[in-house]
């Protein structure tokens, strides 16, 4: 029992972790305990889908990318694709379609392939973590929405600028900062932290520029760090201290909480090759159905407790109107939950997936054209 | 006083810390307390100078350097330049020596330029490094009796394969086998220590072979982990533990104790272009001479303490004869302290620098045709 608690004291102490699997439930809480802002929808211009369906629910500082768009001045956005296995989570995919957006209102967009990463801590040899970066990952990316002409994509391995600026800014921290940011000083963490400092930094050593990094919430302790380092180098460099834009996480089908978007137990990837399966695992989808269809008849089913609503919602359904519609059918119990999952869930993520194809295939022609920041 | 002996025992606690400057005098002691081994002079062929007089007085595991000496099998030596200030101490030159005698028995040489960690730890931005490397160190190198044509030089900055690496070897390494191995984990030390991992075990990456890492014995944390480090990445990519072979350190003028190489006071440096300011110096140097003359001349000197003595064995005089010469005529009482000064430590001081000089200036003339490892 004693040693239960201390766990659980420890798990509690470290909130946000980018390598564990903690819960995190109360995304307001969360916004409060680590200093973020609450995503302002009025504030934001064209604001996304997502934005408006609150699945970008906090952010960073996001006041000076919005003026940006807003005056036409110069900004960044950033992310990264771990070229290990050759699929990705639905999560990652909120997290690209956040990138598009910024893309499209302007942004810079540099896309990273972390075939280092993925060598030191997947054993994914380097070459082989590029090449399913350009067999995969890439047209992925442009599949969901990514425009490959107006997109760096780079290799870790081949980006000196990265490694020499991560070790700069290695210098900006301390122990003990570093432990209270990460929790744990492992030289491992040590390198991987540093060298996303140098990936996100490093569109600023030629142009000092507002930068967004949109991320999953289990990320933000590399949004903490590189804002302190950022100010640290500021006389220096003259950096601007990055904003960043929080997604919420996918559920897992079950209803479950995954954090981490490692975690595929349960979570539906892209590609998804085996559709009947994809079908038999929807239909187990934890719905807000009532005990009885009689009484779902009368009161009605709860959609905000419903994961397959929570799919169509924050992945499937794109257009307002059907979801609209679904979202209707289901509180006024005119739609049972098996029906409705017909309906929306599986003929929806059919159509994501079918869409998804036709434009990966399109993009893989155009791999050979792309040119790889060095 | 309670806050000097706690001081006292955390300096004890490290006694070698690549980063500090805590003494160590008693070289026997490091020997056995750092699992080293003593050198060997009847194991190693064609010894050197250094060799001969116990200016290397430890290694580790430099049977397998012997042995690939005298079988003709490959193995490599590696040593690093930092282009922070454009001046080398004594103390490097004689590091730079044991290269040179290692490249000679056929070592395949690697001489990286450290100017990411002099960017980081120094403030000298990659390119003004890169300069300070091409206009004075690397010439300094060659001078120092490289042979340009078989040293493979290349800029830390502009080696991808390095930092990879070193991605790699941090995953090998706990938090608490560093702190024990460095004293401390600040991510600086981090980053910096696994960038000379992947200096250190990157010539293995193409053929592994034995290697030899010549070093002043404040280095010797860096042997300890690429060991650990290597051993435990055998199975992946065969490496050989590397070797190292250490130099004692060359007292200050004053006969005080400076371990680093980074403190300059009382010391001399390449090149050294005051030369009576230089003189005035070595004239100052502590000798083994007795209170008196008389008493010298009837009791003799001691030059196992003196300073100048050390300069020219270490240093200043190659040749056997005359150092034999100045250290019989010291304990004959033939010589005081001020005639032997000139008649040695000033003489060989000035022949020394001035074939630096020379060498120096025609190595300056051959730089741009040195091909870089990228």
């Amino acid at each position: 029992m004693r040693e239960k608690m201390v766990k659980k004291k420890e798990t509690q102490k470290v909130d946000i972790d980018p390598w564990g699997k903690a819960l995190v439930q109360d995304y307001l809480r969360l916004i409060k305990n680590f200093g973020m802002q609450k995503f302002d929808i009025d504030e934001m211009p064209n604001p996304s889908m997502q934005m408006k369906r609150g699945i970008i629910f906090g952010g960073q500082d996001l006041k000076q990318i919005a003026e940006a768009i807003r005056k036409k001045k110069k900004f960044y956005c950033l992310t990264g694709i771990m070229p290990s296995a050759e699929k990705i989570h639905l999560g990652t995919a909120a997290v690209v379609d956040n990138v598009r957006y910024f893309q499209e209102q302007g942004a810079k967009t540099y896309v990273l392939i972390a075939d280092v990463e993925s060598q030191a801590t997947r054993g994914v040899p380097i070459e082989e973590g590029k090449r399913r970066a350009l067999k995969f990952h890439i047209p992925a990316y442009i599949a969901l929405g990514l425009d490959p002409k107006k997109t760096k994509f780079y290799f870790q391995s081949e980006n000196k600028t990265v490694s020499n600026l991560a070790s700069v800014c290695s210098q900006k921290i301390t122990e003990n900062e570093f432990r209270a940011i990460y929790g744990s000083v492992h030289p491992a963490k040590v390198m991987s932290a540093f060298t996303q400092m140098g990936d996100i930094l490093q569109p600023q050593l030629k142009e000092a520029m507002p930068g967004v990094i949109p991320i999953g919430i289990d990320q933000a302790p590399h949004i903490r760090m590189v804002r302190d380092i950022a100010r640290r180098l500021k006389s220096t460099y003259g950096f601007f201290l990055p904003s960043a834009s929080y997604n919420k996480y996918t559920s897992a089908l079950d209803g479950s909480f995954k954090m981490s978007k490692n975690e595929s137990v349960g979570k539906l990837e892209i590609p998804e090759n085996d559709r009947s399966k994809m079908e038999k695992n929807l239909k187990k989808a934890l719905t807000g159905g009532k005990v009885t269809a009689d009484e779902q008849r009368k009161k009605g089913g709860q959609p905000e407790k419903c994961v397959a609503y929570e799919y169509c919602k924050n992945h499937f359904i794109r257009e307002d109107k059907p979801l609209a519609t679904m979202y209707q059918d289901c509180l006024s119990g005119k739609n049972l939950c098996g029906e409705c999952k017909q309906k929306y869930l599986i003929t929806y993520a059919n159509k994501f997936y079918d869409d998804f194809d036709k434009k990966f295939a399109k993009a893989k022609k155009t791999i050979g054209k792309i040119k790889f920041l060095k």
